[in-house]
């Protein structure tokens, strides 16, 4: 993994990933204490930042191999991602996800051209499941985060910041990144080391499974606990990846954890002073930044917004245990 | 007006507006049967595009005039444009609000550094007052659309789209403009008369409240019965311009008008297909490019959000009534 593999990737996505813009709020700049600068992936094509580890790896594969087509494993962010990726390729696509997802996930993938194959978490095996596929129809299988187009994909991320922070005056700050298996995180790491190393980035994750930043403070990779039972559901993996970890060892700074409590609050400040939607896991970065200015240092902060796939019973909630409220205060 | 001022002041806006990107989701597409691009003011300083007006007035005034200061009348996207424009000039800023504008947009006004000065509605007379002001302390007045600083700012909008429609090989379409005044609309009918004649404006606004629509078809200025009761307030004017309705008159398509419904279904479909907070007003040109799709032609049409300045409470009626009912239509 280096610089080029990022740049390749950025070559092969120019035209067909949106250069999300670089956003800043004063209202957002006075609860921070610093000036907070903004990376809204969740306007990314699909939703999140996913698309680009999808388009980096479908994109990347030879023409046959492509043909014979995809597979991935996902009920979430990266199955859209390759879905539309591989649509765009004119690559079938077949996603595994679990018969217990949201209705509405499994649409969205079905509507991007990609098969959808459902199991059943209590008495299958996915793994198995996409094993046998896989081998039947010579499917290529693009896993999430521990593959090097994935997070050379991703890491185009940190190729714009880099840009966009220097033309906002910004050489010297943290880049706040939500942080699942560390395909994003890894990717924008390698990435700020060659073109602002200035910039340095630190996973963000939810309190109770931030398995990343006790991995990098361990020394080694530790496992979360639990996986399921959280709101940030987009960005919670067993532990980091085989491949991520390494390079985030390497170039992360310490690892950052925030309540849930704060990630809501951090979505209805991202509606009131942003106009955008973020989804919980999506919102991780911004509540650091917010809430706890104490974990960061130096005048500006970087931060990402991962991606805005949140269901509207769940972004209600979020305005009206915070924007409400908010907007009542300054009455 | 012409050309000319327009990139004057998109030269005077760089580095200070945000870029907005263009935007386009295959679900939307779909609903519209053409290709949908969308160009997202709400993302703009300020949460609108008034930014750009605001902007580019104040940075046109001579320093010495500046220095006095300036006024504007808004209670809403106008008065922070104009605050923010002029907070970051060192210039003083008197915006004039009713007194029963919401707490939150008075709050908001001035922690942009703006003098907010009230008037009783019914008692008194808003001219007199800012007039007398004016006079007194040598402010100079800013418009919120009659003025030609003010439409070339705005009309910096369409030098963007001009040239991200042809990025996006789009070079015949209609541009749908969520219109009050027509600063906005005339603005970017100017800038692509020059930059892409290929490309028509065309102004959207709320039923009941389409004086352009009617002026348009009339080929005279023609008033609104009433300038109150509508969700859509941020766009909601008497009548036409004096210096934006002959602009329109020569260069827009005719215009059209959809429903509060169907400003705030599209308010839902920008939030789960977008992650896009739009205003009602703001969400008027997406709804009559996904719900009237008979009014316009061609494979293509590409659609201005104009703000996204809403409370947190439209904002939920607008999902509990659209978004949700959405998700289970996909179950």
């Amino acid at each position: 993994m280096n610089i080029d593999m990022i740049e390749a990737a950025a070559g092969r996505l120019a035209g067909h990933a949106l250069r999300t813009p670089l956003l800043e709020s004063p209202f957002l700049n006075r609860i921070a204490g610093r000036r907070v600068l903004i990376k809204p992936e969740c306007l990314q094509r699909t939703g999140s930042f996913k698309f680009r580890g999808g388009w980096s790896a479908v994109s990347a594969l030879d023409p046959e191999t492509r043909a014979r087509g995809i597979i991935a494993f996902s009920s979430g962010n990266h199955a859209q991602g390759v879905a539309m990726a591989a649509q765009a390729h004119g690559a079938p696509a077949v996603i595994v996800m679990p018969a217990d997802a949201p209705a509405i996930k499994i649409e969205n993938t079905r509507a991007l051209g990609a098969e959808v194959l459902t199991y059943d978490r209590a008495t299958e095996d996915r793994d198995a499941i996409g094993a046998r596929i896989a081998q039947q129809r010579g499917l290529t299988l693009i896993r999430p985060f521990d593959d090097p187009q994935v997070i050379a994909g991703q890491g185009t991320t940190g190729i714009e910041i880099a840009e966009q922070a220097a033309e906002a005056g910004v050489d010297q700050a943290d880049v706040l990144v939500c942080c699942g298996g560390g395909g994003l995180t890894s990717g924008i790491a390698l990435a700020l080391e060659a073109r602002a190393p200035g910039l340095r980035a630190r996973p963000v994750e939810p309190e109770g499974f931030d398995d990343v930043a006790r991995s990098l403070a361990a020394g080694r990779i530790i496992r979360n606990d639990r996986t399921s039972g959280s709101l940030c559901d987009a960005i919670i993996t067993p532990q980091p990846g085989e491949l991520t970890f390494p390079i985030m060892a390497r170039l992360c700074g310490p690892g950052i954890a925030v309540g849930e409590a704060e990630a809501l609050h951090a979505m209805a400040l991202a509606f009131s002073r942003l106009k955008l939607v973020a989804e919980p896991g999506g919102a991780v970065a911004l509540a650091a930044a917010l809430f706890r200015p104490d974990a960061v240092a130096g005048d500006a902060v970087i931060v990402l917004i991962s991606g805005g796939n949140v269901e509207a019973s769940v972004f209600m909630r979020a305005l009206a245990e915070h924007a409400t409220n908010e907007e009542e205060q300054t009455r």
